[in-house]
């Protein structure tokens, strides 16, 4: 069901300087950033690796751009650090109904826009052993 | 200085169960289970995906054996969820060397013995946005 660690999402308080961080200190890469407003959030993707099934795996950092978003709530209640973990698929569709159809319970009815053109859906930390677990299908679909 | 995610390391109070969920949910594989006693725990490591640097990405999944360990007292004061994310490099010395020389504070003098052979350090989280950085170099020193 899961291919690839597409990536772990970390929530920060200043996207620019935790970016120049991981830039600085670990040789990563910027590849993409963007905003996305659904989410609340300003996001940027660091590429760390090439994975087997054809992506890659991120780090993806997220700063809030609104105080009511789930990050902002993360950050008041948690400080900065990881906020979920993603895993690849070829089909969030079916990965999202296998893991409803064991009893874990899936955030969204439909999978929701993610970062550069993926399709995502969440499932609840409370039935993932306290890890908020994202599902991604990259836009191309065989991914 | 790092090419790959390595794993992210998730802290659960039965390991035996998590594994089940990580296998049954998510169709991954065990790959490897260990005793650490330095750090004080249990692991386990289900493969994800091969990365592009010959090496490959795990959930390590962390059960402590004793009250005092630092996975215990993390479990203590957050509950089950993600405990570190761990980078892969070819040179865990001279990664930990660059990193100490950007000001970050590296948890041990010298390398310690990590999962399935490899050689580790840890970053101080709050040097790092929040995050207990691993660093890791596999057995074959090459990655």
């Amino acid at each position: 069901m899961f291919t690839r660690i597409d990536h772990v999402g970390i929530a920060c308080h200043d996207l620019d300087a935790t970016v120049d961080f991981y830039r600085r200190t670990y040789g990563l890469a910027l590849t993409h950033s963007e905003t996305n407003e659904e989410q609340g959030v300003r996001e940027a993707m660091l590429r760390v690796n090439g994975t087997d099934d054809g992506g890659a795996s991120y780090v993806q950092l997220l700063q809030p751009i609104s105080d009511d978003s789930p990050v902002a709530k993360f950050l008041e209640r948690n400080g900065e650090g990881v906020h979920h973990v993603a895993f690849g698929t070829p089909d969030v569709d079916s990965a999202a109904e296998s893991a409803r159809g064991r009893g874990v319970r899936v955030l969204s009815a439909e999978p929701r826009p993610g970062s550069m053109g993926s399709r995502i859906s969440f499932l609840h930390p409370k039935d993932c052993g306290g890890v908020l677990t994202e599902i991604v299908q990259g836009p191309d679909s065989t991914r």
